[in-house]
């Protein structure tokens, strides 16, 4: 066999999300950035593995990050970036990696952009603290930026500045190859298929295959999901799956 | 000081979440269940601290379980207890207790109350398997139990189901003092408050304060919330909060 026969396939990129929160975990606030980030990160090729929620606590803040992004290619932060004292992430951010932490000359200009001087007070410049050695992501909704530190993406929580700032710093993150994915309505209950779908996804390794029920209107149904970043095997799993469907719709039609 | 001047509060009854799916990390599910969970424990009394979102990978969901359980009173997990071959839930949580699974007659019993016996084949019966030494979680929408094991409970990742089963474990678990919590409405930017908000923060370290900024119809405005186990406590740095914004008011008024 030559090289070519044999192209490894590209590692994936992998992420996790550590959203910030008191007001997530009290139930106060649902969270819309979770489910937003997972479908983005997907879309461009980035696998999304871990999510972790966690309250506006130092210590609890400092150890999640350090664990998620030794174990991840990025990690995406929500929350805890504003003007008030509950703000911590970017001091936590900063603990997290042994940096100092200060006004940032750039994220003043850019708050200046928004504030005349005489409303540019403590509170506000508490926005302007970015950990040493980071870049800053841009709000174009409110100003005050988020940062990238490492492979660490600090975003705000607010979920339309949370989306500016993600459109802002993607394009200079690393991509795999994106996950392509296909799917069918079985017309069929998921206990109806589970065990034929398993002897697929057995014969399928390199295809990710998925059930996920639903009531439709004539009943409960299921839909099948098969993903994969090869198109050709994600074709002959999902060609598998039809096939299984098929054959089981006219069993359970003759029982 | 006598022992009745001193009365220790009672110690928080904590939590964690641990939801459980490939579809929830690749976005195609968006989740509903995890604030659904976080403001049904807080009305409980109960405090969630953590949630962590895992792939249906074993080692996963083995870990994360492990980290969990040890650390919180209660853990709840959603997702992966259904017929197919990546429901892998159940022996994730004997793997991590270290006990066996099989069909568990209890469990069988009520599978049947749903499906006649030739519907009953071995896609379905995986929703029978249950870890030994736990108690059942009845479900009263579509039959197949959820399980609680120690400090673990099991439940389904369909909302509806979840919800019944949350319903159905809740009044086994021991419960704290509820968190009471007030809010105001601050009629000014987040950003103008943030430093006297600290202060009084500050000021009242047995209430947790924290502002929610927000875009009303009248342009950028601040949700101030109080939280404390303590009434008396809630209502002094509600009180606290009030005199400031009134202040801060007048202050920003006379600029």
């Amino acid at each position: 066999m030559t090289a070519s026969a044999t192209a490894p396939e590209p590692l994936p990129v992998t992420a996790a999300i550590l959203v910030i929160g008191d007001e997530i975990l009290s139930g106060r606030t649902k969270d819309k950035n979770i489910g937003y980030i997972a479908e983005y990160l997907t879309n461009i090729g980035i696998e999304l593995r871990e999510v972790r929620i966690v309250p506006d606590l130092m210590d609890e803040i400092v150890a999640a990050l350090n664990a998620l992004r030794a174990r991840y290619a990025y990690v995406f932060t929500t929350g805890g970036i504003g003007p008030t004292h509950d703000d911590i992430t970017a001091d936590a951010v900063a603990a997290a990696f042994g940096v100092t932490i200060d006004h940032d000359p750039r994220a003043v200009a850019m708050l200046s952009e928004r504030f005349p001087a005489e409303q540019l007070n403590e509170a506000r410049m508490r926005m302007a603290r970015i950990p040493a050695g980071a870049d800053l992501i841009a709000n174009s909704v409110s100003k005050a930026p988020g940062f990238k530190l490492g492979n660490v993406m600090v975003m705000a929580g607010v979920p339309s500045i949370m989306q500016a700032m993600l459109d802002a710093v993607a394009p200079s993150l690393e991509t795999g190859v994106r996950i392509l994915s296909d799917s069918v309505r079985a017309g069929l209950r998921e206990g109806d298929i589970g065990t034929a779908l398993g002897a697929v996804a057995r014969a399928h390794p390199d295809a990710s295959i998925g059930s996920y029920p639903f009531w439709s209107e004539t009943g409960p149904d299921t839909n099948v999901v098969v993903r994969s970043r090869d198109a050709e095997k994600l074709k002959r799993a999902m060609d598998a799956v039809k096939d299984m469907l098929t054959a089981e719709r006219a069993r359970l039609a003759n029982l």
